[in-house]
């Protein structure tokens, strides 16, 4: 087994106490942590020895919401408020394979990584290629197959969506870095009968994670109310749902009731406040859920939507929206929002125990974080440096398990030239599809 | 006279059409754009020729609003309510000095042209320093010397700050690059009498652009409600001061009546949105100035409160707050947003005829943006790959006036390891003052 030892770092655990070691030093034995301390490492024989120059090492961050296959549909259609049954719908139902999913997945998985995310939750259709893209990239990830009833590109009714269900945690049942998950897409898109039937099924497989978009947008409050006079967390209780395996996204339109109907249940949340935000959809109240107990990770979304999939992208809103919402500077210091990134986002997909932290025993999933720029400078709080002026760019090495994804902004398991062509040939075919639709309507 | 020609770029015009060049060249005589085009470039002798490789070539981007100076208390006391008056003005009267000012500016020099700024408004104390710092660093500059009544560092009183004025504006008044402006602090922080007597300077001065904080907090609205009966803008307005040389800084606290006044009077505003969203202080009414006629430029504020100072760090919290308050994808499209960090910013600042956008005659001040990084694609829109996912780390080249500032990310005027050491020696008074602060605090 192989020893790694990182050493002249700025250590940030991330542990229950934020433990900081700087200089510091941490050594990986295998895949996981094995020691960490501050001053001198130990000496290991034959162990590899990386100088990390002063720069911060950390748990590598844990987007707990994305699409990745979606990265080719990147920006489209930006500021247009019918754009999802204008031009997403329509191409997804013509165009989403599991080919194109594997392409996008693949970018998504290279920018993931060369922006310091080890773990990912992720729900899309043709999940078994996210699964092997994820499995091959080296990446953690949590892959929920989604289920639908608005004609999706992978199962045209719930008892084939359920089949790949299936298919998908019989293939990873007790894989290393990927957890099979089932995802219903929403409330209104699932129906009440159904996401009794995902309860159901749930019973029977506990340690499986469901993720759900929920109370994401008016039209959606609107349907709940409507359908069956209650909010649509109450339907998803009512159905069954509420339960500690399910990672609830998005959270808009809740009322205190609702919050407290989650806590009970003792749900998981992923906020994506650039996506929300950008969507003029409204603010996540994202301190009232965390003082309610529960663990609130963040997410990207898909990058139709969010755009970029690293978090420093996600930092400055999440910050200000808690800050706007509080009318004051206090709200979610910056130390917490590292916090949301790393461990509580483990704990929101259950993965706290395996990752989030550096512990010994721990798997060894961390990044380094140069400070050569000068916009980080002066560091008053490390924690404030890494929310508000550090970027993507700055992730230099990234490790998952114990293997290097990225050393030196150098990709170990992915080719950035052929992931970032294979998606611009679909992009090519996305754009002449949008010139037909546009040409199609003008005509109507 | 020297001639550069940059070919194979995508040549973002941001003139009246929105005009691009795919793929397009830039020709530059001395320090103008001399022509520019779409497909194979000119033959010039004796050019000197860059391909550009596909990478954009836009206008540089115009900084509306920062206090150089304070990137020396970058992220100090973050998320801490009352830092203003703990730290930052004690800290302020023991420390600030001409040499300071000279290391902040160097050091928020060096990050704007690294971010793609080639153009700052600035406001703090010692500005003659600021003005030598741009000069030298080669940027162009709005330097506008502060006025306030809070024992501020550099004048006792008024009649000594308008010294300081004067000593500006007489040392720099036919500088190519740098533009002496007079900055009262705020309404409550000047008061009536002294804006008014800043009016009659004004009005003697008519080419000197006027800077001042507006409507930025509740305490500003009260008092000006307590002292005079009326709204700040009011207050502003009956003192003279409501021209259209007048940058009004932040604006968050207006309500229609305001908006008018201000119409009525074309002054212009410099919108901060990471400094207001990060202190919990609300949402400038963007949208509405903008379409009261008002141009609209987007600020970085200091460090201190926005931590970076290239604009790409503004544009989603400009635009997701646009969208917020409107409730929809559609407020503030991305093309909008640029045209606000480039055209709009330079009508903000009155030197709209000067740069802001490639056109012939104009001064060549403009950045070329690698187009490498995989988050950038697919691109649908470059407007929304800029805004939503373009990165200060993309700026590859950034030229003021025909002279490079940066070429190939190599700093060509400014020393950048450097201009860090000397932030991080001052920064480590400042830790020693705060520790001594927070024990004082501890005892009292």
């Amino acid at each position: 087994m192989s020893t790694t030892l990182l050493t002249n770092a700025w250590v940030l655990t991330l542990d229950e106490a934020l433990t900081e070691y700087n200089p510091g030093w941490v050594q990986i034995d295998g895949s996981t942590i094995t020691a960490l301390g501050s001053g001198a490492p130990p000496s290991v024989p034959g162990a590899e020895i990386i100088d990390c120059g002063g720069d911060v090492v950390m748990p590598g961050m844990v987007n707990a919401h994305c699409h990745m296959g979606m990265s080719v549909f990147r920006g489209l259609a930006e500021d247009v408020d019918d754009r999802l049954y204008r031009y997403i719908l329509p191409l997804e139902r013509k165009f989403v394979t599991a080919d194109m999913v594997r392409v996008g997945t693949t970018l998504s998985a290279l920018e993931l990584i060369q922006g310091g995310v080890t773990t990912v939750a992720d729900m899309y259709y043709f999940e078994t290629e996210v699964a092997k893209v994820c499995d091959q990239a080296g990446l953690r990830a949590i892959v929920g197959q989604t289920l639908a009833d608005f004609d999706p590109p992978d199962h045209r009714n719930f008892d084939e969506g359920f089949a790949r269900v299936e298919e998908l945690t019989d293939a990873y049942a007790d894989h290393p870095l990927v957890t099979p998950s089932i995802a219903p897409h929403a409330p209104y898109s699932t129906g009440r009968a159904v996401m009794e039937r995902i309860a159901q099924w749930s019973a029977d497989h506990p340690l499986v994670p469901v993720q759900m978009h929920l109370a994401e947008s008016t039209l959606e409050v609107e349907w709940a109310r409507k359908t069956h006079n209650q909010s649509t967390v109450a339907v998803t209780r009512d159905a069954g749902l509420l339960k500690p395996n399910l990672i609830c996204a998005h959270c808009l339109q809740l009322d205190d009731a609702d919050i407290t109907m989650m806590s009970e249940a003792q749900v998981c949340v992923a906020t994506n406040p650039r996506s929300n935000g950008k969507a003029g959809r409204g603010i996540a109240p994202v301190e009232k859920l965390r003082h309610a107990g529960l663990p609130v990770g963040i997410g990207s979304d898909g990058a139709m939507s969010g755009n970029t999939l690293d978090l420093f992208s996600q930092f400055a809103p999440v910050s200000m929206f808690a800050k706007l919402l509080g009318g004051s500077r206090k709200p979610l210091p910056a130390r917490e929002v590292v916090q949301m990134a790393t461990i509580e986002g483990a704990r929101a997909l259950s993965l706290n125990l395996k990752v989030g932290s550096l512990e010994p025993g721990k798997q060894a999933d961390l990044i380094r974080v140069s400070l050569a720029a000068p916009r980080l400078h002066p560091i008053y709080d490390i924690y404030s440096a890494l929310v508000f002026a550090a970027m993507p760019s700055d992730v230099t090495h990234s490790m998952v398990a114990g293997r290097w994804l990225m050393r030196d902004r150098q990709m170990q398991t992915l080719d950035p030239i052929k992931a970032t062509r294979d998606a611009l040939q679909i992009a090519a075919t996305f754009k002449a599809e949008m010139r037909q639709i546009d040409r199609n309507s003008t005509q109507a």
